[in-house]
């Protein structure tokens, strides 16, 4: 939490008077009714402690991924294993392509680290290329990645990541890969490590049940790993009990709804072509994202004049290589949309 | 969570076929109805995260403490509070009286911190004497208290605590005091430095909802702290959102039943001197105790007698300072503490 410091990210709808939240990048479509009803009965029981092994729930997600459940973690949120992993590790050398979600240089600070920014090209639109593969050497650390990248929304192209796991495996790098965005992402761009690399233990792929069904305040997040070391390593830097039996719950029903994200997913790709359309009409640059959201570009009041409107945007000022005027909005149902293009407009009529 | 190590806590009903449990020491009336509604109605709305300030919890607590709310943090569970303190603090020389809870030394070891122990001693029924404020010394950083203590149930004296408090506040120690017990615990016994001493920003308090709301499955706690720069350096090594929008309404809810705990409290102490009586009828050595459990010696065989029976206590032959034999028993309602008065009956009659 934040008790004296300053809160930088998306979705803070407390601090101000919000009609509308487009900062956060969740399902549209929110929280299957399986999931609520799930929460509410096992909050019948509560006087108990959650599973310190999430045994069911690492059962069933290891099913679905078919995978071993000793080669899965979970944590309160994928945002507490970011800071696990740090903790766990202690990597002298990181590689930190930028901009990325900023958590990542917060739990390497938390950690004693300081990790060095390679700043992906604004003229590629921000996408991971063949030059990343480069940087990465017998001293790195860990190198670590988010696909689609969070506030981009670019995939790392599939030969690019292939070719960033084969240089780790040579260097002994770890490579920590967010999908965190990955099963709201257009189907043909979504390519993921997931289940996991067999010949590499030094991989470290993040997931969150946030995103795709619409969790956010559950607090629900998982990693697959091949390494028990780090598992261990980083289940002792946390308390037994930090998946609570809501969360445990709630993960569960929600690995019965399969169909959630995948209408979101769906419904996400026709909304993004409308906003596209929509926005460039607006003379608006629109970054193309394979993701649930969407780059906006030298857009320096707009931040603002939303607000005055009651529609929270995230402004991207604060991630490293991005500026004043870069801000990203979340894909939301058509109505939703409709009343940002027509926010828009207004502002820029006026 | 735990992954590939081993789980040492009460409370595991997940790994066995449990009836009755007595291992986990919260509130034998469970979870409050309006703690349950909340939740439910919580439940609907997760798509959105929690608020990283738990800003109307915060405020909530603060008025029934009669401080500000800028001196409380909220954690997921108590136990992360212990986890972040230590990685905020990394404390060279600390002093841990024990037996007590395993987790600070675990949250030590974490933060790479090796604690010294003060063994307290059996013949004086382990409780916290005035030997212990001669300890603290210009080279001690911190010294971890927990009253009533766990497993003993014993409290540390208020003229013992304020002495120990003054001796710190003259070598600059920090004093974290684990109150987690205290509102389960007989009422004359029941000596709290909650608020906290205005004279001394190094004493950090530690309450959780756990015990006194049943709220163990929901995972909410909180620490009482004058020290801003702790409360920072707390909230830099964890992540924004660790505190669910489950676990915030939860506490909301169940500051409106101050009724819950007292009545469990009641019940507590009648039920404490039933099971004493009776143990004691049955030959078994029963410490006498402040809070919501009892510890028990000389008893190597029983907790696995118990558990053919279905019947979970704690063995406590895994704390410091403790043996085989010594174990601890939750006090729980009249009907439950009759059937493990029975089953033990039972064993020491076959």
């Amino acid at each position: 939490m934040v008790v004296n410091g300053k809160y930088t990210h998306g979705g803070d709808i407390y601090s101000r008077d919000i009609k509308l939240d487009f900062s956060a990048n969740v399902n549209p479509f929110g929280t299957p009714e399986k999931v609520r009803a799930a929460i509410a009965e096992a909050a019948c029981d509560l006087s108990v402690y959650p599973d310190p092994y999430c045994g069911p729930l690492r059962e069933k997600l290891a099913g679905k991924l078919a995978i071993g459940a000793q080669d899965i973690i979970c944590g309160n949120g994928a945002a507490e294993l970011i800071y696990q992993f740090a903790a766990a590790l202690k990597p002298r050398k990181t590689l930190l392509p930028v901009p990325s979600f900023s958590d990542y240089e917060e739990a390497l600070s938390a950690a004693g680290c300081t990790p060095e920014f390679y700043y992906l090209k604004r003229e590629n639109g921000f996408e991971v290329t063949r030059d990343v593969t480069g940087t990465v050497d017998a001293d790195t650390d860990l190198i670590m990645l988010c696909s689609p990248n969070n506030p981009t929304g670019r995939s790392v192209e599939k030969e690019i990541l292939l070719e960033i796991l084969e240089r780790c495996r040579e260097t002994g790098t770890w490579l920590f890969l967010d999908e965190c965005f990955i099963e709201l992402t257009d189907e043909d761009r979504a390519f993921s490590l997931t289940p996991y690399p067999k010949e590499n233990d030094r991989v470290f792929l993040l997931r969150a049940f946030t995103k795709a069904y619409g969790m956010a305040g559950a607090r629900l997040g998982y990693g697959v790993c091949r390494n028990a070391g780090m598992l261990s390593a980083m289940c002792a830097v946390s308390q037994p009990w930090n998946v609570s039996s809501l969360a445990q719950a709630a993960g569960l029903a929600a690995l019965d709804c399969p169909e959630w994200p995948e209408k979101a997913r769906r419904l996400v790709k026709d909304e993004k072509r409308y906003l596209t359309d929509e926005l460039k009409r607006l003379g608006v640059s629109v970054l193309s994202g394979d993701a649930n959201y969407l780059m906006l570009s030298g857009e320096p009041g707009l931040y603002d004049a939303l607000l005055d409107k009651g529609i929270l945007i995230r402004s991207c000022a604060n991630y490293h290589g991005l500026a004043e005027g870069d801000v990203r909005i979340a894909v939301r149902t058509h109505e939703e949309n409709e009343a940002l293009i027509r926010a828009i407009e207004e502002i820029k009529n006026a």
